[in-house]
C-alpha cells in the first residue's frame, strides 16, 4: 500500500538554512511527512526547534544515535522510513553509515562527505544494504535541464565538443567568516568542510551538473584556485579547465568573490549541431540553438516536452516554478522509487533520475583532483574515480 | 497553543487543476495539514483522490455539506479549522456560505462568486461571523510586488499617474471547449463561468493586481470586450481603459487568444518620479525605473528589500521561487493570522497582507462595470461596488 | 548612371537631434552626399553650421527658398537631387510644396504636416509632379519588422485577431519646456506642433508601425488623452483601443509621462496560429510565438530571413545594427528606388518599401480622429482619410 | 582648417566583408570620404569595385603600390590623408610599411600583422614617423565598454579580482572552408591566416577587450586549443586560463564552434565592491552590480554617463546604436586626432581612445603565447611583449 513517507531530519535547526529548504521540498508533494527529528546538536535548540515544527514530544531527539537507534525499536507502522542528513560535511559520514547500519534509507545534502575515503566507505554499505541513498544535487532536478539531458541523449545535436559551466557567486566576497554568518563559518573551516571550500560548496554542483546533462564524464582536468579574501582558508574561487571522456572540452568557472552575482549557475553545451544554453536565474526557460535555423525557446510546463522535463512539472507553462520544485523533485523520485518498491513494483526511468551514491562519490574525487590539479605546475591531472 | 491548521478541501479531485496547486500551496510551509475532503461531487472520484492524497478512509466525504455537517460536530481538536473551496465559479457561494455558518473559515479560488449578489451575501455572513475569508488572488503574492506596493505606499515615485496591466494567454485560441479540455468546457459556459469568460477568468487578476499594487481604486473603465473563436459563448479577449480615483489612468488587456503567450502576466506603474516593471515569467526580478538614474534590478531575497518582501521569501536570492510559492504566501499568512488569532495574538501588517473578502466583491463588481461597459455606446462607464 | 545622389537639407543646424540623425542615415551606405543646406533660419547659424559640416560656401543658404531657387537653376550634374525637411512640424509644408514645384524629390521627418488639409494638398502635388517623397517612419525601416511584416503577409500565422502596440517614453514628466529643452518647446507648442502633443509625436509612429507590420487599416478608435504636467499645452499621454479593417483588435499606448522609459516602442501581433513580439530595446531580435511550438528567436542578419529583412541588413547576424541603420534604410530605399528610375529601370519590391506620402497623410488622419475621440463621450470615432 | 580627412582603402572589393563595414565606419559621421582606393589584386574587381563606389576612374588603382606611389606625387590638398587596410592578415604588413614610409597614417584590420615579427617593425616605424596607427579591435568602441573602463579606472569597484571574456561563435562548426565560403577559406589557412585560427580571429579581440576595460595586462596564461572539425589546418576553439598584472584572475574562452552562437562575445570583470557585465548581444547596456545594493542597468545615452561613453555616442538612450557605431568610433577618434593635430590643437584624452600600434603588438604577442601554450605540458606560460 502506498503510503507517505516518514522522514527523520538530523541537523536544520532554528537558523540553519539547508535544512528548511530539505523540509519545504519534502512537503511540496505530500508525499512525505516530517515525522522525528534530532534538530541540532545543542539539546536545547534541538527541542525548541522540533516544537516549531510540530513534532510530537516524543519523536524530537537531541542527537542523531539516539534517534536512530529509537526509531529502529519502533513499530514498522509508526518508525520513520528515511533520514535526510543536512549538517555540515563533517557530520554526514557518521550518521549516514549508522542509518544505512539499521535499515533506513538515506537522503543526504552534498557534498556527500568529509573526504574520498568517507564516500567510499559509504558506496560500500550502500551496496551491501540495498537501502537508497540520495544526493541532493539540486540543480539537476530542474525540468529544463532533464529536457537538454534527454535531448543530448537522443541525439538531437550530434557528437558533443564543448561544455561551459559557470557559479558565479558573491556573497563571500569580503571576510564574513569573522562576522557570524554561520554559513560563511562551517564553509571555510577546514575542520567542518574538508580540502575544499568554494570547489567543495558549489564546484562540486557545477562539474554534476555538466556531467549529468551531457551524460559524460570528466577525465582530465586543469585548475587554478585562489584566496582572495585575506585571512580565509580555503579556496574561494576557481577556473578549471575539463576534458570528457568523449574528446569533448570545457571550462568550469566557480567563484563565490564575484561581487554583485546571487547564486547564478548557467551551463551551456554544444555538439556539431546545436546545443543548449541554460541559467537558474530564467529557470524555466531552455534555449536551444540550431546551426541554421532559429533559436528556440524550450518552456516549463509546455506540451511539446520530452518525458522526463513532464514527469518533474506540477503547473502548466507559464507558472513559474523555481528552486525549491527543483529540490523537491529529488524527494519525490526518491518518494516514488521507495514507495514502488515497497510495494514491489518497478520504478519508471523517470522516478530513478535523481542522484545517487554514485554521484556522490565523484563528487568526492572531483574536490580531490581540482585540489590537486591547483597544486600542481602540470598542465592536467588526471580524474580518479 | 500554536499547531498545524486542519484544511477541509471542497473540490479538486483527480484532473483538476487548481485543487493540485491549493494542495500544494498549503503544504509548502508545514503550517497546514490536509485533514479532510469533499474532492468530487462524482462519489467514486471522491473516494479514490481521497485515497490518493492518503486521507483517512472517515475522512473522505461524498459532499460539501455532509464534511461542513459531520466536521462540525467532531472534537474542536479533531475537526477541520477551515475549507478550502476549489470547485468551479457557481460551486464557490453555497459551500462557502454553509462553511461560515458553521463557524469554519474559508479560502476560495477566485472569482469569489458566479455574481455579484452572492459576493455581497458573503461578504455580509463574513462580518457576522467574524471569521476569515481569503480570495487566491495569486499574483498578489509575489514578493517583488509587495516590494513595489511597499515603495509605492512609501511615495518613492511620488504621485502615480500611469498603469498598465496585461495578461496575456494563448491557450484558447481554438475551439478547445468542443474537444475535451474540462478547464476550457467550464471557464467559456454561462452556467458554470457566470456572465464572463476572459475577464472573469484572468481579468479579475488583472484588476486586483492594478489595484492592490497600486493602493489606488478603478472609478470609471471603457471596455472592449470580443469573442473571437466562433462557437463560444463568452468573451474571450478584451481591451479595457481605466480611470483611477487619484486622476491616474491606465489600461488592462486580457486576452486567452494571444496565440503562443503562456500565462504573461505583467504590471508597470509610473509616479511622477519614475515607476515599476514586474512581468511573472521573470517573477523575482523588479525593475525599479528612474526620471535621471540608472533603472535598478530588485531581486526577491535581497537584504535590501522591505518587510513585506522580506516575509514572503523562503530562500536568499538567486534561489528562484515562483507561482507556487506566491500561493504559499496566500496560505502562509492566511495561516498565521488565524494560528495569532487563535493564541490571542495581534497579527503582523505582514502577516495580515492577504486579499479577503473585499477584494473578492471588488473582483465580481469588476466583472459587472466591465461587462456593462462593453454592452454601451458610451466611452466611460462607472466601477460600482 | 548611377551615382551619388545630392542632398540639400532643410534645418538641422548646430544643436538640432533629428537633423544629426538624417545626416547619419544619409550616409552609412555612401549613396548620397550631403551637398547643400538651409540649415538654419538664423543667418549666423545657418553659416556654421554649413561650415561644420564642410559644405563649400557657395552652397551654404540661409533660406529654404533661397536654397530651392538656386539649386534649381544649377547645372543638371551639379545641382541637389532631393530636399530633407527636418524642421518642426509647422516648417514641412511650405519648403516640401516649393521643393516639389522646383522639381526636386522630397524627404520629409513625420508627421508629414502640420495639419490634415496641408497633408492632403502635399498629396495632390505629389500625384501631379510624380516625384518621390518619404516619410521617415523610422520604425518601419528595422529589419525585424520587415520580416514580421512578411511573414503576417504570408499568412504565417494565419488570420490577425490582436494589435499592441506601445511606445512609452519618460523624458517629458517634468515641465522641461519651461527649462530651455528646445525639443520639448516645439513639440508643447500648439503653434510649431498642431493639435496633438505626444501623438503627434510619437503616436504617429505607432500608429504607423502597427498599420505597416499587420497589413492592416484602423477603422475606429477609441481615445483617452492626457495632459499630466500642470502648464502643458498639449497631451503628454494617450490610451487608445483600435478597431481594424479585418475584425481585429487593439491598443495603442503612447506616453512621454511614463518616467523612467526611454523610448520603448514595441509592438506584438497575433493571429490564429501564433504571432510576433518585437520591441526596439532588442532590435535584431524577433520573437516568433506559436501555439503548439516553442517560440522561435529570428534574428537580424541570419540565414532564414526573408528578402526584406535580408534587403535590409548590412552586417551577418551577431552584429547588432540599431536605430540609425533602420533610419538609414529609408535613406537607402529611396535612394535605390530614385537611382533606378534615373535610370530607367523598375525598382525591386523591397527598394520601393518606404513610407510614402499615404502613409504621411494616415498620420494626420490619426491625429486628426485620435483628438476628435478623446473629445467625444461616444465610445468609438471613426478614423477617416 | 578643419576637412573632411581622404581615405585611401586596400582590400575590401565586391564580395569582401569587413572592407564594406571599414567603409560603412569611415562615412557614419561625415568626418571622411572614401577618396581612392586599391580594393582588389584582381585588376577587373579593383575596378569595378571602384566603380560600384562611386570612385572617381583616376582614383582607382590595381594595386596598393601603385596608389600608394601615385597618392603621395599629388598636391597636398588633393591627396589621400590615410590607407585603411583590410585585406587578410598576411597581406597587412608591406602596405602599412609603405604607407608609413611616404607619409600616409594608417587604420588596419586586426590582428595587426601575420607574424609577431612583423608587428615589431611595424611599430618601429610607427615610432619613427610620428603618423598615427590604429587598429579596429572594434568591440574597444562600444559606449558602454568605455563606460565600464571609466568606472574601473576610477576605482568604483576597489581593486579587480575577476575577468572573465568569452567569444563563442558557431559559423565553423562545418568544414565550411571547403563548401566556397572566402571568409572561412583565408581564416583557416596557416599561410595567409598566421599560426592561430580562432585565436588569432576573435581571442585576439576577447584578449584586448579584458585588458582595455580592465586596465590590467595579461602576464601568464593556460591554454587548451582544438580543432574540432577534421580537415582543418588551424585551432577552431580555446580555453584559457588568466593571470593579471595585479594577481587578478580569469578566463579567455573562443570559440568558432559553438554551434548555434552568432558573435557573442561578453565580458565580465569583478572586483572587490562590485562589477561589471557586458554583452554585445545587448550592447547598449552595461549592468552594474554591487555587493549590497540592487544591479544598476546603465544605458548608452544616459545622462548619467561619463565622458567617454558620452563622446561615443550619437543620439540618446533609447536608439540603440550597434557594431556600426561601436566600429566608427575608431574611425572618428582617430579622424578627431589627426585633425587636431593638423591643426596643432591637443586632441582630448576622448579623441586619443582608440588602439594603436600599442594594442596592435599586444595582440601578436598573445597569439604567440597561447599557441605556445596550447603545445606546453606546464600549466603556465608568460605572456612575453
Amino acid at each position: 500500500m502506498k503510503r507517505k513517507l516518514r522522514m527523520g531530519m538530523i541537523g536544520g535547526g532554528r537558523n540553519a538554512f539547508i535544512g528548511a529548504v530539505h523540509r519545504i521540498a519534502a512537503n511540496i508533494d505530500g508525499l512525505i511527512e516530517l515525522t522525528c527529528g534530532a534538530l541540532s546538536s545543542n539539546e536545547e535548540n534541538a527541542k525548541l526547534s522540533g516544537k516549531d515544527l510540530f513534532l510530537a514530544d516524543d519523536r524530537i531527539y537531541t542527537s542523531y544515535a539516539d534517534m536512530i537507534t529509537k526509531e529502529s525499536q519502533l513499530p514498522a507502522d509508526v518508525r520513520m522510513d528515511f533520514v535526510s542528513i543536512v549538517t555540515p560535511n563533517h557530520l554526514h559520514f557518521e550518521p549516514a553509515m549508522m542509518a544505512l547500519a539499521h535499515g533506513f534509507h538515506v537522503v543526504i545534502d552534498k557534498p556527500l562527505s568529509f573526504d574520498y575515503e568517507q564516500a567510499v566507505a559509504l558506496q560500500k554499505k550502500v551496496a551491501e544494504t540495498g537501502l537508497l541513498l540520495a544526493v541532493t544535487h539540486t540543480y539537476s532536478g530542474y525540468p529544463m535541464l532533464k529536457q537538454a539531458k534527454q535531448m543530448i541523449a537522443e541525439g538531437a545535436f550530434g557528437k558533443i565538443r564543448k561544455i561551459y559551466i559557470e557559479y558565479p557567486q558573491g556573497w563571500l566576497s569580503n571576510f564574513v567568516e569573522s562576522s557570524g554568518s554561520k554559513q560563511a563559518a562551517w564553509r571555510t573551516d577546514p575542520k567542518r568542510s574538508g580540502i575544499a571550500g568554494c570547489m567543495g560548496d558549489i564546484g562540486t554542483h557545477a562539474a554534476h551538473l555538466a556531467e549529468y546533462v551531457s551524460g559524460l564524464h570528466i577525465t582530465h582536468l586543469c585548475a587554478d584556485l585562489q584566496t582572495f579574501v585575506e585571512g580565509r582558508h580555503l579556496d574561494d574561487d576557481g577556473n578549471v579547465l575539463l576534458k570528457f571522456n568523449n574528446g569533448a572540452t570545457g571550462v568550469l568557472i566557480a567563484s563565490q568573490v564575484a561581487a554583485g552575482e546571487e547564486n547564478a549557475i548557467r551551463l551551456r553545451v554544444y555538439g556539431e549541431k546545436g546545443g543548449v544554453d541554460w541559467c537558474q536565474v530564467d529557470s524555466n526557460t531552455l534555449l536551444v540553438k540550431w546551426l541554421d535555423k532559429p533559436t528556440e525557446i524550450y518552456r516549463t510546463g509546455s506540451g511539446y516536452v520530452g518525458s522526463f522535463a513532464a514527469h518533474n512539472t506540477r503547473v502548466p507553462a507559464g507558472h513559474p516554478e523555481g528552486y525549491l520544485e527543483a529540490f523537491a523533485n529529488i524527494y519525490r523520485n526518491f518518494s516514488l522509487t521507495l514507495n514502488a518498491k515497497r510495494n514491489g513494483e518497478t520504478p519508471t526511468k523517470e522516478m530513478l533520475d535523481f542522484p545517487t551514491i554514485a554521484e556522490g562519490v565523484r563528487g568526492m574525487a572531483f574536490i580531490d583532483s581540482v585540489v590537486a590539479s591547483a597544486k600542481s605546475t602540470e598542465k592536467w591531472t588526471e580524474f580518479k574515480v
